[in-house]
């Protein structure tokens, strides 16, 4: 092994056995904290019997009283069927606990969201759905997590129906608020206007669908989709119903053929596929100063250097070692802070582009570069100005509760 | 109004505007507390992406690795219905949740476990065990909580086959472990031993039937169960699978007619059914020295000092102004702890048996009296000896895991 391979693979193990070990030290990465304090009889007595029974009989009287007198205001459930977890795929729900523990801490130390992990022992639709229904009355939202595509769609179609509480796919829609973002800033940089964005995407997974509906709810002008078949159009053969209901929003110039045709002429590529799929050559036959953003991990579509060198004018990506990194930590505290806050029912369209904006706007102009389209993870100003704008945004359109 | 029935009803009135108001403080009695620090990129890349991908690769390999790398090891769902909260009723899932985080402030203060509390929507037997089968893969443990009973009877027995993880309902067996602990220790002050108990017991609901139950596995001589009913005896009609099974157990003599007949000779009262029921008269019907726990709350089955001038030796109620308060804080975080340290797989009969001689043991001859039976809720020593004893059963027994 060359000495630069060696040194790359020990940096690799170390980080391994770093994670591993700080695991096991934690021992889980979330507890319980009780907020009252438990020293004498009467403490016991108003905390719990009999004192509890009084808030018992006002949430009967009234379930909306369950948001004062106990911790759903501020909760939100974290579900997954662990199918799609990372790029690891289905490795369970057990196994998916860590990303989801993971997630509850940055909730938690980001936006002072109480989120608890529930992992579902089954893949089955129906009772993914009838499980977080029946548990809905504890908890203030739901976060779907790593739910592998196409059951995520009709998981979270499914419990929007049946739940009187938001439920957020974030991988989906978490992914698209960053990627709105990012996009509207850097087409601030190229001066470019949203209605003139021609869009090529690679990837039709829950991400890639989700990027495409938001960017066209937010006005762009048009979208060619690729998946691992090539170009979705609508006279391709055995297209399933979530390619369908895409089809019928995007490709208005009806390309056919591969990724290579998609990109031809766009000015905007998104990749939420696989590594190293956009060459550079593509990038080449873009339109003039092509923005890219290839998000696939660890390993991009294109790696930025390449995009750069032939003629992106940004390029942003998933990873922390490069600049713009599009990373859903600047999405969901925010979103769901706001959402709490408003006691939205819904997280809805509107409430998505707001989340994008605002984070859009902590750019100000003469900090915005092609290094810097985006506020970076740990800018403490995200998520006040993004739940802002959230539950402005609830408020505006008639789904919040507050 | 009389000034005392005013003084009586301001009291009450006080107490109650001062648990809604500390709920409404509270704003939620339990929340989350995130373990790791997280303040840099790199405190995100250990504690989740990248990093995290690690454990759960670990995971994915062996299931058993959820208790190293995950909170498992220490999480205990508190479920309920809704259906029997304390002595409201039926009042929801929505407004059983209180109770619940009550339930988890104490596990959390007594015993340091991190308990979560999951109200289920649903009230079909088929549906709360499926749902609790689903998620219990997050959790290393699972308290049953105000269900009603007969269904909590067919829920627990259900969940134990289907579930790789302890079951206990509290209402049943914490009450049961306490109320052996209090017979144990006035057996010892009466110089009684266990054989020659003949109990009379008040209630057939999920607490009586584990009370009986408990106390029979720990040796005692013969019981005589009493429903809303009368005496219970095989030739009544219209009798349950429940009330059948404890029949089976019980009433040797073939004693028939009401309460009254059931106590007449007895050496031992139990009753967790309703307030008064126990009179004086049928006290005096009693043989020598009777031992009388009234546990009906608020208002027991007999009031003590009535049942001491009626000639009962020792008298224990579950109120916190009497001596002998036979309270489930005395059990249950003692009995979880235990359990999880052990990593047991089931909470069977012998563990509770344990932890009943245990909590009883840390009353020394030279302080039993008739006022003193049992350590007091806030006594330090309870959860780590119960804890200790019941863990050791598991070892003892086969079903610890650790």
């Amino acid at each position: 092994m060359s000495d630069m391979k060696k040194n790359v693979e020990d940096q690799k193990n170390k980080k391994i056995s770093e994670a591993l070990e700080m695991h096991a030290k934690w021992h889980g990465k979330i507890e319980i904290r009780s907020r009252p304090t438990i020293e004498t009889m009467h403490d016991m007595a108003v905390a719990y019997t009999p004192g509890v029974a009084e808030p018992c009989l006002e949430i009967q009287k009234n379930i909306e009283e369950s948001y004062r007198y106990t911790r759903r205001w501020n909760s939100v459930a974290v579900v997954t069927d662990g199918t799609a977890v990372l790029g690891l795929g289905d490795i369970g729900p057990e196994a998916g606990m860590p990303v989801m523990e993971g997630k509850c801490v940055l909730f938690k130390h980001f936006a002072d969201v109480d989120a608890y992990p529930i992992c579902i022992r089954s893949k089955d639709p129906d009772e993914i759905v009838r499980t977080v229904e029946l548990i809905a009355g504890g908890f203030g939202g739901v976060n779907l997590e790593d739910i592998s595509a196409p059951r995520c769609f009709e998981i979270e179609r499914r419990l929007k129906e049946v739940c009187d509480i938001p439920i957020f796919h974030d991988d989906q829609h978490g992914t698209a608020v960053v990627a709105l973002a990012a996009l509207t800033n850097a087409c601030r940089l190229a001066g470019r206007s949203f209605s003139d964005v021609s869009l090529a995407v690679s990837g039709a997974g829950a991400a890639g669908i989700a990027v495409v509906n938001l960017l066209l709810d937010a006005g762009i002008g048009d979208a060619v989709v690729c998946d691992i078949d090539g170009v979705m159009h609508e006279s391709r053969p055995g297209l399933d119903e979530h390619r369908r209901r895409v089809i019928a929003r995007t490709n208005k110039r009806g390309v056919k053929g591969g990724l290579a045709d998609a990109v031809k002429g766009a000015n905007v590529f998104f990749g939420l596929s696989a590594p190293r799929v956009l060459t550079p050559d593509m990038v080449r036959t873009m339109a003039k100063d092509p923005i890219v953003f290839a998000m696939a991990n660890p390993v991009p579509e294109i790696l930025p250097d390449e995009a750069l060198a032939a003629g992106a004018l940004v390029v942003g990506t998933g990873r922390s070692d490069y600049p713009n990194q599009i990373n859903n930590v600047l999405g969901f505290p925010g979103i769901f802070r706001g959402t709490l806050d408003a006691r939205a029912r819904d997280i809805d369209s509107g409430m998505k582009i707001a989340a994008a904006h605002a984070l859009a706007a902590l750019v100000p102009d003469d900090e915005l570069s092609k290094e810097y389209i985006l506020p970076t993870v740990l800018d403490k100003r995200v998520v006040p100005a993004v739940a802002l704008a959230v539950a402005d945004a609830a408020r505006a359109s008639g789904v919040a509760g507050n």
